[in-house]
């Protein structure tokens, strides 16, 4: 793809690296000229990854990626160029995106288990889904126990359009889950180190064969194959499960009596007390929670002007549907109804939101909570657990707002 | 936005040029080694679109520019870079985006006219809303009369989600409409050319004044600030109206007692009857039509293997919602209740349908029709008319499909 730009400034035409341009992008308020001291220097993206948006995304690491905040727009979708990354694992050679067709997939624990190529899996039926995409160290940042790994914020998410085949469709085809399974098991088709134990590093994630009903096996990401950087050829997508159970470049999707014993399952991504080590008895990390956060206007775009402003963000229930989203500007003591804005894509996507207020110069502080459609609300704090893992808590989410 | 590819073979990672992946990677079936002959050599993308995937577009010339077929993918939404191209006037600078923020749009026709900046917009609301974007002439190239213009197949059109304020929100802020206006009038930025008379050029339409209750002023789509090739910084979206009553960059919105007396309003895209000249007070080209067609498989992608098929497409209610869409197999001799795909993202947008089929060797000839809410039945054949608008016949649109 021709990606030259001799007269555009930059991909969309965006005034590459301008700190005022950027601002008045993403403002819901009036911007003004002068944008907030610059973040230290960072990494800049790697290869894998050069094709996106680096103006709209903080790279922590080469396989830590997430989108800023102000970047997240208010169309719902999160494009592509702006999507986060997390890898557990370096990603496999692009060469695997070279005949996409051709990937294989060994499907296990069914009564005909077989190898099926994205080919064949194209003729065995078309299913379409709007998921948010999470990685389930999202707000570790906010964490006030401050543990280790990744200080994503908020960025570390992202509502996708997802098109592939039904897994249960495949299931169907191959004669039935195999009796005794209690787990749909994936494995993704990294490259692992040499010299190591493959279970202690290879990405293989089993969730509650429940979630076999949703999953999809994806060959397209927002109308188009899925990016290598994302998973492509295939994404093994278990929507309303966290970030790590979307096995990327799925090679094996297994039904199983038991979760896997690869480390990632059995002592990673678990739910424990603060500073205790992972054990395989503990919630292992896979339904997302309900949750909410603010966009707009974002503290690193700058002080607004004083006026009507349009505070907006986005709001998630996981695996239900939202009811209501109230949003506070004085970080929790009162509250007002938000309104949703643009169309609902799913119980698996997340929603838009939107409450205009008028402010008078002065600091605020911009908080949002959301509801779900069996009248749950979002948590106001999280408790903390040793991975800094499933952070939705509102309180920890409120984000300051100057107005001048 | 950095583009660079050194590893990647293309910008999301598949080979580039590679009619192989390109066919595997768009068949509902099973794809053969052997694509179809490649079609004779187009215009390369001119710098303005240089950012866009050459290698899923067609490019009749630099300002008429179309998805290819089986470009559309099943996500619904059509990314930016697989999105058409149509401009009446080479685009404005590139220079108008450098600050986005800062483009002015006059407001007339209000009790309190006024200049607003793309800043004062933002602070005045926010909607986000699914549309189809689709060319007055999509189709064109299927009139059995082969009028003259562009002959578009179904590419002129693709489906984007727009975030920006309600026009109804800022008539409102600005008094009220004007008493006696009866149209909603929008002016382009485009730069004129020297030595010839405006209104014979110039980009400026009138819509029916009930158009402004869904109408935006968008500046971003599909989670991104509109691209300068799109109409950034600013766009008139009038959701359910075809494409050229979708004013880029534009300059100025007025409330009119009668329609622009621009050559583009008054002799320009109106249905006339073959061979004659437009009236003024013939029909304006303003709503679209029903219509639906096939994306997969597609012709261009060749011949499929025999066994079971996803056929599916896209089918759009232009402003009311969809009922249901048939599928035929053989030309619309019999058909059958094809299902819908992934989210409803409301009536101004398309969805996505399928039908599997299991197909023995031999030819087919695939088309599909489309019934709203309000029971009326997508046209089985558009009168022909002389500038070759609004084509959306079901028979006119199949599409042969080889069986092997």
């Amino acid at each position: 793809m021709n990606s030259d730009r001799p007269t555009d400034l930059s991909r969309r035409g965006l005034l590459a690296g301008s700190a005022t341009a950027l601002a008045a992008a993403s403002l819901g308020g009036r911007a003004l000229a002068q944008a907030p001291a610059a973040a230290p220097p960072r990494p800049a993206l790697p290869p894998y990854v050069a094709w996106k948006d680096a103006e709209h995304v903080i790279v922590h690491t080469g396989t830590t990626i997430e989108t800023k905040r102000s970047a997240f727009g208010t169309s719902i979708i999160t494009p592509a160029e702006r999507l986060y990354i997390r890898n557990n694992l370096p990603a496999p050679d692009v060469s695997i995106v070279a005949n996409r067709d051709a990937w294989v997939l060994s499907v296990e624990g069914v009564r005909q288990p077989r190898m099926l190529t994205v080919a064949d899996l194209r003729t065995m039926g078309l299913e379409t889904v709007a998921a948010v995409l999470q990685c389930s160290g999202n707000g570790r940042g906010y964490f006030a126990s401050k543990p280790s790994g990744t200080k994503w914020q908020v960025g570390a998410a992202g509502c996708v359009i997802w098109s592939g085949v039904p897994v249960r469709n495949v299931v169907a085809a191959l004669g039935g889950v195999d009796g005794a399974a209690r787990f749909m098991t994936g494995t993704g088709g990294e490259t692992l180190p040499a010299g190591v134990d493959p279970k202690s590093v290879m990405v293989e994630r089993s969730v509650p064969l429940k979630a076999m009903e949703d999953a999809l096996l994806a060959w397209e990401m927002n109308g188009e194959p899925v990016p290598h950087a994302h998973g492509g050829p295939l994404r093994l997508v278990v929507p309303g499960y966290s970030g790590v159970n979307n096995i990327k470049y799925v090679k094996r999707l297994a039904f199983t009596a038991d979760e896997s014993d690869a480390a990632i399952q059995r002592t990673g991504y678990r739910i424990s007390p603060p500073g205790q080590k992972h054990q395989p008895t503990e919630p292992s990390v896979w339904e997302m929670e309900l949750k909410s956060w603010i966009n707009g206007p974002a503290p690193e775009t700058g002080p607004v002007k004083a006026g009507w402003v349009q505070v907006h963000g986005v709001a998630m229930g996981a695996t239900r549907n939202l009811r209501r989203v109230d949003v506070s500007i004085d970080g929790g003591q009162t509250w007002r109804e938000a309104r949703f804005v643009g169309p609902d894509l799913g119980r698996f996507a997340w929603r838009q939101f939107v409450l205009p207020v008028r402010l008078e110069p002065g600091q605020y502080l911009l908080a949002s909570r959301a509801q779900d459609t069996q009248f749950n609300w979002q948590a106001e704090s999280t408790p903390d657990n040793s991975g800094g893992y499933l952070n939705s808590g509102w309180r920890a989410h409120a984000i300051p707002l100057v107005v001048v």
